[in-house]
């Protein structure tokens, strides 16, 4: 029974719609979705007539136009109707499919979301979560962490703060298999009295939601090192640390050239180091991993990064299928009106609307 | 000639004050200062005891309290007058010394020169800067990047972002000899419109700034890549960035046991990797690059990093001397003057004191 359909952006990504098109293949083969791909009808289907697959599993659904990597999101949505992406999202609205994989550019991809598939009630901003790679210091079994927001709001307030940490709990129980996930909120220091205001009420409501298992704070330094399974931030600084920790990760891939260049007596050690370099590229490429979900619309979105090879898409569409069968928005949206519900935050609620007006 | 005179706390450090002078032996050797050492007298004379020196180029003044680095910096600010680092910020204040150099607990730094040594007028707020090792890509003579502020402040308005631009120009300008360093902002994308309505406004003072260099925004992924010479931000983001790297370079060492634990077949490339592993720590310890100043102040601060040996110490006391040779407080205390002065800030000025008060 194919019960779940996943709706594929097919002109989304760096590397042309052929690749999401074997992606696509990968994933039927390993998985029990079916999938709805979105583009340019023709070439999509030229592409799958290089595959042998069960007719069953992959409908084509024609989209006239794209948007590129390169093109203005916000003015793309807008002048665009039938852009894949934006066909997709809507598909996804009208209850056509359960879930929206793209690996088009983020921006593109959160507001076709925005604009065709409804928020979950109660929660105030989505947010973009990315998996990364960590020394895994809590043993789990494999050795992610799942950082939010990293750039769907540039500034929250404690409560919006608050409910990223509970759709990403929820996200990382259900997808990963993790009971009562580790929850922490990134500060300039572990002290509940650290960071200013805002941070202070952060940690304050986090730290009354009992339903969630919230550590504390944590710092910079501990993000790789794997000591909680969800980091909870605002778009403006997770985008800044995840963008800082790609940067890092090509730094160390890089480092050998700029050796080679400056001193002649470390040639040795870097043409020792090659083997090393590819294993941490390898293991810091989160790309790798699936994409990047984004939380809070009542229909599951996963961005897969604009690089993504066949492996990638692959990964991406079972993550949506994963996602899908676990009712992961389900869970997110019983937690958050639970939050909602305790009298404790009747409060908070007044001064989120207060902050709201005054920003 | 020893006309310059710089304040050393001696008991500040997580390697205790033997460490600390043989930092200052170092340092006298290489340099034209004359060094003060705070702290318990019988210590210091017997640490100095050890070595042979010019009498005149070493002098101890006795301070009876320390502050630890578990210490509250508040507290101890506020209770110990005679805590070494507070006698030798009070030195330096009443203008019996040029400087100020102490490897103790960055609060206890910060706040003992913010109550003695006065902060340069106009300047809105004092920051903590911090080197940090890049892959050089403007091929400048060495291969560092200036970061600030890393923690002095949470946030700040777009004026003060605009400040720490003019500051941390000045500081780069004359210490790395750079004529026309360029500054960048860190925002979460490269366009002027990024970032919400401080970043934008920030963005649009510096770019009016016809003295400085400034060459727009720059993503968390560029930040090791050395493309611009000084790096402003807000202390939150500073300071979080500054730990995620500590963290990265601290990861790569550690991925090594990680491997040997999960996959025999690694174990080979594992050994491989050893020296390349030990290289890449070495570039990204950024503690052997002397120390973190901290700008605004009358009088140079050093803060130089918890974990230094001699060889830090002795390079921050030569980094102070250089910044009083230099005259970089004279240079920053001009430029801010003037920035102060151009009637284009005037209407911002007035922003600024609506965001004081509003915040």
């Amino acid at each position: 029974m194919n019960s779940i359909r996943i709706a594929v952006d097919a002109m989304g990504g760096d590397n042309g719609h052929e690749v999401v098109i074997k992606g696509a293949i990968n994933a039927i083969s390993a998985s029990p979705v079916k999938i709805i791909l979105i583009g340019d009808e023709k070439k999509i289907a030229d592409a799958l007539s290089k595959y042998k697959y069960n007719g069953d599993d992959i409908e084509i659904l024609h989209a006239s136009e794209e948007i590129s990597m390169h093109d203005s999101p916000k003015k793309s949505v807008e002048s665009k109707p039938n852009a894949s992406v934006v066909v997709a999202a809507r598909l996804v609205g009208e209850g056509k499919a359960d879930a929206l994989v793209s690996a088009g550019s983020t921006g593109s991809v959160v507001l076709s979301a925005a604009k065709y598939i409804p928020r979950i009630s109660d929660v105030r901003r989505t947010a973009i979560a990315t998996v990364f790679p960590t020394m895994n210091e809590l043993k789990r079994d494999d050795f992610f962490s799942f950082l939010l927001d990293v750039g769907a709001n540039i500034h929250c307030s404690a409560e919006e703060l608050a409910q990223f940490a509970i759709m990403g709990s929820a996200y990382v129980s259900d997808v990963r298999g993790i009971p009562n996930p580790k929850v922490a909120l990134l500060n300039i220091g572990e002290e509940s009295s650290k960071g200013g205001d805002k941070m202070k009420e952060a940690y304050r409501i986090l730290n009354n939601i009992k339903s969630l298992n919230f550590v504390g704070n944590i710092e910079g330094k501990d993000i790789l090192r794997g000591v909680v399974d969800v980091i909870v931030t605002e778009g403006f600084v997770g985008n800044i640390v995840i963008k800082t920790l790609e940067g890092a990760s090509k730094t160390v891939g890089r480092l050998g050239k700029l050796a080679f260049k400056t001193k002649i007596s470390w040639k040795l050690g870097l043409f020792m180091l090659r083997k090393g370099i590819n294993f941490v590229k390898k293991v810091t490429d989160y790309s790798e991993y699936g994409g990047a979900p984004l939380l809070g619309f009542e229909k599951m979105v996963i961005i897969a990064h604009g690089r993504s090879n066949a492996k990638a898409i692959g990964n991406a569409i079972k993550l949506a299928g994963k996602c899908v069968s676990d009712d992961v928005c389900g869970h997110i949206s019983t937690n958050i009106h639970n939050f909602e519900r305790e009298p404790e935050h009747e409060y908070t609620r007044l001064a989120t609307k207060r902050y709201r007006s005054e920003n």
